[in-house]
């Protein structure tokens, strides 16, 4: 078998790159470990900035996602019972549309299946070869057959436990981490959201989270001891929880439900360096992870998407290798500012159990200087509105 | 003796409150442990903000800092070999003037010695008593002779390690500290500075500042181990280790001499919570102490002069005391916004011994940011030059 662009992980990273690809006449056979089912099972986050909405529209799979999607033009950010907005879009001119992940997978599906082509899923044992000479494979094994893919380029979708990372030899391969001391106990219920926009809150009891998928489906989290394990957690146990982190104001308003998802993420900062390897390349969680708090993870899977997909029609169209060459160091600068934009939001609003009495009036002072500095809130909006690529 | 308010500490914070509270009709004794030799000959920071420019016009001593002072429309930040300058003008109308603090202070004894106001100097022993009830007083030994002043009220200017804040008793006093791990070598030296604004540099062997007192005295510091001692460093090593820290460009147009002064401070942020007992009412470094990064020890002394003068100003013209309770609670607020500011300068540039490899590319990325976000320009210049009383 044979392509131009192998790609290893069927998840967004890899079908956005597939779509994008695909438009520009651009050949791809996708890999996923998984099944279809059980990929588009997956719940995640549901911020889009800009630049990925703009992918979507590049791609051809916008339609759902412009109907559907919730415009968001702001955001607030509570403490204790002060509570402030973000105008995303007086400080920046742009917003975010809040639209499930598992929703861009869902379209992105459709599409591939519009246009042909191939993907496989269940597949076994793959292995990404000679990825530093200018004929790499990939091999894989499929119902007990084994297969091998010749191609171009291999990009890696796979995410953070996929094996494309583990390609890049140890002595090529530096990666960066940072673990914090706690999780995110998230609860996915049928009931309207508290606020229209996403609510940030820093409480004395911790960090939490009102988000939304729609108008009749809320997102909600609580920051939460690693230890601790969703099934302890009953319904009850969460909202009452979530309330008291929330300005009495909110918490009175809020409408609880049974819960039709729980579960406990932990949060990391990971970024694998360099971002290509001979004909690999990495993309979203593969190469890099961020903590939640700044809704960056598949924004920022899409800006790699971006620079990669950019680079690979510049190559096939004009025989341009500068792009591709220059993938890792373009990807590797925006991953950085994201990967700050995110610890500094996961530092500004959770409680850390090695914070001394005057970290937490820094924070304080940071949470004050942020409600009352336009530049600081700008700084803020244009993270999370999405850095230019 | 009987005064309306004692000035405990005879440096700039309680000159500059006694010369405001003159322009007001209200009298002030100013008691110091030193000489005012001694005074007038440390050698301190010299960046002032507009709001302490403006609070020297308001105590009528502006004459020679106005002639001599440098106006700073910006200051630059080095990363290796990487130089970018913020525009403080441009980002909030506003300007830093370079004036030392050792002229300040001369500046203000001048004015003092016109008013013909009582400083005593050489004082021993001073207790701040009853400063919790409707009649404090300050007593104190000079030239073997015991003394007591009778007063409304107590400045506590004296300074980190003065009596006023000790006299606040344990249970009522809150401190807040950090320690960093670096202290700053300083040189002073009578050389025309290398650039005409101030130079913030970040580079692998540590943190490096170019910084002047006028156009011929030029101040200099590296970061270095608490360890070092100021005699070990030759002036030839200082200069060869401030040499490799700063970008090629800027140090080979680097002129040296010898050192006038040399010496090594720790860095360390400090505060005192509550800043008022009863009242006594303190001020400065008796109240807070941060990194020199920001160039924010005077500044914030002054913005707590402000606050404490006016209060005592509508105390006595209108009888009103709500600005006196409410001066703990206004100053802490500032104070812990400039706190936020000078840590953040200073782990944007200092290298730390814990740093692991992600907080390295973190602090990368936060420079980056700062390099290609007017809005973080911004936030950083609304800081430097003061933020708004």
């Amino acid at each position: 078998m044979r392509t131009q662009v192998c790609i290893v992980g069927g998840g967004p990273s890899g079908l956005l790159l597939a779509q994008l690809l695909h438009k520009h006449g651009i050949d791809t056979v996708i890999l996923e470990r998984r099944s279809r089912a059980y990929v588009l099972a997956r719940i995640r986050a549901g911020v889009l900035e800009r630049g990925l909405v703009d992918l979507m529209h590049e791609a051809g799979v916008a339609g759902r996602l412009e109907r559907e999607g919730l415009v968001h033009e702001g955001a607030a950010i509570a403490a204790g019972e002060a509570l402030f907005r973000i105008d995303f879009k007086a400080l920046t001119g742009h917003t975010v549309v809040v639209y499930g992940q598992t929703e861009v997978t869902r379209d992105l599906y459709d599409a591939r299946d519009a246009t042909g082509g191939e993907t496989r899923f269940e597949v076994e044992d793959v292995a990404i070869c000679d990825a530093d000479t200018d004929a790499p494979y990939v091999t894989f094994r499929q119902e007990g057959t084994d297969h091998r893919i010749d191609c171009d380029f291999v990009a890696g979708c796979d995410g953070f436990h996929g094996v494309s990372r583990q390609t890049i030899p140890d002595r090529v391969r530096q990666e960066f981490e940072k673990v914090y001391p706690f999780g995110w106990l998230g609860v996915l219920s049928q009931t309207p959201p508290v606020e229209d926009e996403i609510i940030y809150a820093r409480s004395e009891r911790g960090f939490a989270l009102c988000s939304m998928r729609n108008a009749e489906l809320s997102r909600y989290y609580v920051q939460c001891p690693l230890s601790d394990r969703a099934e302890d957690w009953s319904d009850a146990a969460f909202w009452d929880e979530l309330r008291r982190r929330l300005p009495a104001r909110v918490a009175e308003r809020l409408v609880t439900g049974p819960s039709i998802e729980k579960s406990i993420a932990p949060l990391r900062s990971f970024v694998c360096e360099p971002m290509r390897w001979g004909r690999l390349f990495l993309c979203g969680d593969a190469a890099h992870i961020v903590p939640p708090t700044g809704a960056k993870g598949l924004n920022t899977a899409a800006s790699d998407i971006h620079y990669l997909y950019e680079a690979m029609v510049r190559y096939y169209r004009d025989n341009d290798r500068e792009a591709l060459d220059g993938y890792s160091r373009r990807a590797l600068a925006r991953v950085w500012k994201t990967q700050r934009f995110s610890w500094w939001m996961t530092t500004l609003l959770h409680s850390f159990p090695e914070q001394s009495a005057f970290d937490l009036r820094l924070q304080a002072a940071d949470l004050a200087f942020l409600r009352d500095s336009e530049a600081a809130q700008r700084a803020l909006a244009e993270n999370y509105v999405g850095l230019p690529y």
